[in-house]
């Protein structure tokens, strides 16, 4: 990968980085790995992995800002079942990636500026959930934009707890069936 | 405390030492401090702080079929109000346990056999739930019943991790009305 855009080539290689080693076992030298220009011009840009943890969430702030933004030429439908796929980390990518970001999570009550912004995209998420639902027509759509975000959450840390990802589609399914449809 | 039976007494130091310092943060010398046989007697029933987690979290299985059981005292609706505060944790002292078990979870990865305990506390509170919604002629209690230990997990993992106890207990109403009542 090439780091011409040093800071956004940064955030891209701990996201690498994250999915391939989780968040524990993160260093500064795992992420210049993922990224051509190296340990020093990390340092440059941050003092410490804690300070470039901050950056990451930021950046995926942002990053979960536009991929709303890019939903936004779907149909509702497709648009809910692609929040769900997301909000369950049905790909595999995805998987990691939430495995990383469930350690950072335990990590939160911890470190002052984690919990803050992993609120905001849940924020975003449900805002988003919320919207869909209510051009679907459905009754309570912020009511169930809630419970949907937090049910989503605590099935994938059951889940990546375990290891097991068995039929992971199917709990789409049971959270459209019972929440949105409450049958 | 006494540590009069020593193996028990041992369980219960460890929740009481969990609730003030966490996971990260537990060791066999502050779980000495809460039982007054000191670490000589925890060393002499476990080998390290893996292989008392193991048993605590087997303690934690026999506590939680213990309460379940009690619990049938009380008509169903008591008992569903009592499962969802226990599961929302609702009071100080399950907050503070949650937030360590929160951490234990998030090393579940890692740990052989957290894991497979885990699931099965959850195993334990799914079925009794599933029981009561089923006595009280809920549609679909079966899947209700996973949703809701999701959906409670989720809001507990996102409140540990922002330390926002604000209002907890109007989640539960959340939940009734939205997995429960379907509106």
């Amino acid at each position: 990968m090439e780091c011409e855009d040093s800071k956004k080539g940064i955030m891209e290689a701990t996201y690498k980085a994250l999915c391939k080693h989780g968040y524990a076992d993160l260093s500064i030298e795992k992420i210049s790995r993922e990224c051509d220009k190296g340990k020093s011009l990390i340092y440059y840009h941050f003092d410490s992995k804690r300070d470039l943890m901050q950056s990451f969430l930021e950046y995926l702030i942002d990053e979960v800002e536009r991929i709303i933004d890019e939903m936004k030429d779907y149909n509702r439908e497709e648009q809910l079942d692609r929040l769900l796929d997301a909000g369950l980390a049905v790909d595999d990518e995805m998987w990691n990636f939430r495995k990383a970001l469930f350690e950072i999570r335990s990590q939160a009550p911890y470190r002052e500026g984690f919990a803050e912004k992993l609120g905001r995209i849940e924020g975003l998420m449900e805002r988003h959930l919320c919207e869909i639902l209510r051009d679907m027509e459905i009754d309570g759509p912020d009511r169930k934009a809630r419970v949907l975000i937090s049910a989503m959450e605590g099935t994938v840390s059951r889940r990546l707890s375990s290891g097991n990802r068995k039929d992971i589609g199917k709990e789409k399914d049971l959270l459209k069936e019972v929440v949105i449809n409450g049958s």
